[in-house]
């Protein structure tokens, strides 16, 4: 068999791990003795207008053509809905037959680099990120470059981003707001990284592709906007997810789009639907994809994860760990009291506190803390984190 | 860009290609105009019963866990119902911690594959055979072995097919009841092939695995019956997808399952879970596997396609054409009365016939006929058959 693939089935990601390890401890002592901050499983439910629109094309419409066979790209009312949407709201410049369905911001990303790659190609990740962006870039034969943000602010390290371009750097993959930083890029970096790569693609005569991955980007507080960034650099490709913005990651719906302004669009658009067929994706599920021209521009109620993230933040804080203050997404990114951050979540997992080292996104010193929980669980876990903030001796603020 | 992935995706199968056409074409002159026999998009309406449970599981269950991510190898409780019931209906001897959903029977072939194979590694195919299995095992970098069946029976060739067999092969892969044939595997024929199988795996002392992809398990006819290839192999994974047998195939929801009897099984079923993940899959769409409990064992309506294949078969052998009587699935496969079967399709295409030519399917001479279509379909397009034939010179029987 594939060795390789055994080994990734029987190393779970650190935070899958810590998932399961929940739901069989939830089990063994109950469902609230066990405070699992581990997964970005949407806490709020999906909008009313979700499962009324469900309901109506499971009555209304011709079961044949409800879950019936798309066409692979997605059925075109839907793309072209989609790319509507992203013009009016984000004047994004797409084009309905350069997006592609997909089961999801993973299935998005897996698509494009098979569509992109080839062994030996080298894909920049900024650090700290999701660690399955690796398992999907290596897939391919790609070797993935990690450069560090910078540690104070999340934005990319500049300094150090512009030394890692090589002549094989064919993707620079950014994820904002981030997954597990909650960092925004902001319009400045967005600008400066976009020169690099031009300048980059310019000096070195080689394409270099910008991947967007993009799940979390309705998920905002206070004043961050979120650049759209087809907008800025041409050759970019977005891969989207309404699993986070309409709760619904266990069904799988999201896109990938190729910016109209790409070098040969078309045929990186004909190279997207021909990994999607290689990989067997067939079509996004269908029912869902018609689902979707109601529900653009729609979210959950995000307010519960506004209020859930201030909760957690101020109480966290008032035990005495310094916490990263997020613009997006619905994590915190706490720093860890010692340097070994994967001791100190084992500390606080013997405390029934599930939180995930820091070091498998690709960056020491923190943990990850998923605030899409209910909010109950935040105010209950309070005494297990401060019992964990003074076994380290901090002090309140 | 990757190249191979813009060619996949520039030459669509056959069987997408012509799809495409009598989409365009039917919106040129008409519906009623164009006879669209090419894809096997169940023409049966899902069973009252989906509906019904469908909107059942949208009003009753929160939808936080309703939509939320399940575990990556599916629901526990479904996968239970699932071992249940192929152990009761089959005598199947799986396990539900073996079985692995995904998001239907490309997903199922893609992780299996992937799973299973290294580059260089052979997968014996039996031709004809549903063209994306090449695509589908050349994308691990392994290398494709055609093996002919018989062209009377479609059954397998076993002298031919005993020559295929060398240090490299992997992977048998099997299809019964057969797409495009609709033939289905004999129980004397899966033992000869069986024995062929343990013969050169002990002479080898090689693993040697066998993959069963069944999505037409239930469309059977007349008194044939399929089979379970676990009570004949050890190394045995079984690929099954709920999109013929329940009329479900833009939902994408199937499964793999790996034998217990299988050497190592613990660990092929590692290698799935690690494939699933590499490939982007992280879990089959979760309503639609909600669905699955409620509905094994259910099938839609299939005396419309029993009746459309004897309207069918009838009405072509009346015009002069030679048809094999298959026993399963929901396709003729007919003798191409000029040895390029292209070109006969090609002419068929002429008189809005939209038949697939066998050369897609690794087997030259032959049309596939998708039956899974209105009836009414069958009846208007008999006087194009009939044109055809006469173009031939075909006599009515």
């Amino acid at each position: 068999m594939n060795e390789k693939m055994r080994e990734l089935g029987c190393h779970r990601s650190a935070i899958r791990e810590l998932f399961e390890y929940g739901k069989r401890r939830r089990a063994e002592i109950g469902d609230d003795k066990v405070f699992d901050f581990s997964i970005g499983n949407p806490s709020v439910p999906a909008p009313e207008r979700v499962r009324k629109t469900l309901i109506r094309l499971l009555t209304e419409t011709d079961p044949v053509a409800l879950h019936g066979y798309t066409s692979a790209q997605g059925d075109p009312t839907v793309r072209t809905a989609i790319a509507d949407y992203l013009n009016r709201a984000y004047d994004a410049g797409v084009d309905a037959n350069l997006i592609y369905l997909t089961a999801g911001a993973a299935a998005s990303l897996t698509i494009s680099l098979t569509a992109l790659l080839n062994p030996g190609d080298e894909v920049i990740l900024l650090a700290p990120f999701f660690p399955e962006y690796r398992v999907f870039a290596e897939r391919t034969g790609a070797k993935v470059v990690s450069v560090p943000a910078d540690p104070g602010t999340f934005q990319p390290d500049f300094a150090v981003l512009a030394a890692a371009f090589t002549d094989r750097t064919r993707v620079v993959l950014v994820n904002s707001p981030n997954n597990p930083t909650g960092a925004v890029l902001t319009e400045a970096s967005v600008k400066r990284l976009v020169a690099l790569m031009e300048e980059n693609r310019a000096k070195r005569k080689k394409p270099i592709w910008l991947i967007s991955d993009e799940p979390y980007r309705e998920l905002v507080w206070g004043d961050a906007t979120v650049p759209y960034l087809t907008r800025y650099y041409a050759d970019t490709l977005v891969c989207y997810s309404f699993s986070k913005s309409l709760s619904l990651p266990g069904e799988r719906i999201g896109y990938v789009l190729v910016s109209p302004r790409a070098d040969h669009a078309a045929d990186v658009y004909a190279a997207i639907c021909g990994a999607g067929r290689a990989l067997g994706y067939v079509c996004a599920p269908s029912l869902f994809q018609y689902l979707i021209p109601d529900c653009l521009g729609l979210t959950s109620d995000l307010t519960i994860y506004r209020d859930n993230r201030a909760l957690l933040s101020r109480g966290l804080r008032d035990c005495g760990f310094r916490v990263v203050e997020p613009d997006g997404a619905f994590y915190l990114f706490v720093e860890s009291p010692e340097p070994d951050a994967t001791a100190f979540a084992e500390r606080a997992k013997s405390l029934e506190l599930l939180l995930v080292p820091s070091d498998s996104f690709g960056c020491a010193g923190f943990v990850r803390i998923s605030y899409c929980v209910p909010t109950d669980q935040i105010r209950r876990a309070m005494p297990a984190f401060r019992k964990l903030a003074e076994s380290y001796g901090l002090k309140r603020a």
